[in-house]
């Protein structure tokens, strides 16, 4: 029989679904999930909290199958998870949508000026004119990571006839290779990090690639906030050599209440919610994972797999 | 010679292109607007103000053609101009790009709560979830009016997975007639005002239309104020019959401050700001103008042409 290993939270969703041969413990707590995790041969430790799903992997000795709902899994010790050899399946893809729609939505709030006019209305002042003007028809857009979500974000942009191009490794039409974005920078209106978190996009774009942007340009950063040097994006927009961030992500999250991209007018700070602006985050996760244990039972491969190595 | 009585403001943009037949008077104040308009055979009276406007119309006893950068002209002495039979020239499609933007933004923005975050950056604090958790994926709009403004409506919204329903006079494929949408207001997410100001769609969505509508679904209005009956609108913000008002449009403009509309949460008011959030209405209103000079000369049909009996 082979035990898994969840929390009481997806219980409703997912206990009707589960095919023969898998037997379920639940967890309410912390301190339950730490106790039930040396059983699990599959177990799906998600919490709010990092820590105590780093010790949970560490403490599940008989892990074969790790499932999360997360799409970054890099705080994990994925060298341990490697050599134990288990099979990792992740949340990519599952708020792609969400995280889609709200990218588009912090470009139009930019090009609108749209906050000038909400905290307007906070004073019940009508405005005789838009504090943004710009279009998105028409402007340029380069994306940096073409997966699950930055496939979904260049459907919807081009639909505002945005010219979206994208960076692949393999020559393909309209797109760019790894080695050739940095000269075009300056070609561009948007500049979006939509790439996994690994060492290679680590520090990705940092002081140089912000100088090649155009006074104009904006960055959109909805990956990992260690994917931007911080310190040189802070400096590029109070210097306004760029013409704003906007930034899902920061390093470190939380940010600090007295960190200074907070008070930067051409910053939007939206504190990691883009993947959670969005109620089927569960069912679409317990979906998935129903599925997957059928093909589990099944020894069938699941999807989709988190590669260690690789880190996404 | 055919005299045209044209503000000083497009002069940059026209005088270069004009065709040879037409003698140009610049004004650059209302009162030498209002000195030249009775030689005008072709006449663009457009100003920030519109009783101006109304004046230098009826003061225009030679005009032939009346151009405008603006789509809705309701404002103007109609029954004088098609009395005298001049030809209109309106805006319509001019800012349709932004407006459609515009209105894109504002449902991702009441979608995903995203006035909370802006107040929460404010307030330098990093929220743990989202304030708003729809996503557009899978929600269905009702479109009224499908002139350019609800044609690029439409596209965008379609990219987002959205299904979007317009009504047409013509019966045609997933659009409904004039005489169905009321009884299938229920079935409904969205419900986009992108109508003329006439009469006709005068108080078009009132306190039955709203009463018909979903609990959690949203009014966007991009038409004009008068379509609401803003009154019955307010009750049902304020009893939370429906999930939130989009306002780009209202009655009176600019609404006083201390008109309730203001405070209510799940209302966003945008001071008809949709169709200013561009840069290139005067540059696509002057390229138009003289395409339409051109034409003018050589005796053919100008376009896009306001119908004053239509009213659009």
């Amino acid at each position: 029989m082979t035990v898994a290993v969840l929390s009481g939270l997806v219980r409703p969703l997912v206990e009707p679904h589960l095919p023969e041969g898998i037997e379920t413990r639940w967890y309410t707590s912390v301190e339950e999930m730490l106790a039930l995790a040396p059983e699990a041969e599959i177990g799906w430790f998600d919490l709010d909290k990092k820590e105590p799903m780093v010790e949970a992997v560490r403490a599940a000795g008989k892990l074969k199958w790790l499932n999360s709902i997360y799409a970054g899994l890099d705080f994990l010790p994925l060298d341990l998870l490697a050599e134990r050899k288990v099979t990792i399946t992740n949340g990519a893809g599952i708020n792609a949508i969400t995280i889609a729609e709200y990218v588009v939505m912090l470009m139009l709030s930019h090009a609108k000026g749209y906050r000038e006019v909400v905290r307007a209305q906070d004073r019940h002042e009508w405005l005789m004119d838009s504090p943004g003007k710009m279009e998105l028809a028409g402007s340029r857009a380069l994306l940096l990571g073409l997966g699950a979500i930055g496939a979904l974000i260049k459907t919807r942009l081009e639909a505002f006839d945005v010219e979206v191009v994208p960076v692949r490794r393999s020559a393909s039409e309209g797109a760019l290779r790894p080695d050739e974005w940095r000269a075009r920078l300056g070609e561009f209106d948007w500049v979006i990090l939509a790439v996994p978190a690994t060492p290679e996009t680590d520090a990705m774009i940092g002081a140089s690639e912000l100088a090649a942007m155009k006074d104009s340009a904006v960055l959109v950063n909805i990956a990992r906030g260690a994917v931007v040097d911080q310190a040189a994006l802070v400096e590029a927009l109070k210097a306004r050599s760029i013409g704003g961030a906007l930034l899902d992500v920061t390093t470190p999250e939380p940010l600090p209440a007295d960190d200074q991209l907070w008070s930067l007018d051409n910053a939007q700070i939206t504190m990691h919610l883009s993947g959670r602006a969005q109620s089927k985050m569960f069912v679409r996760s317990a979906e998935r994972f129903i599925a997957n244990c059928r093909r589990y039972v099944a020894d069938e491969p699941l999807a989709p797999i988190f590669d260690p190595a690789r880190g996404y």
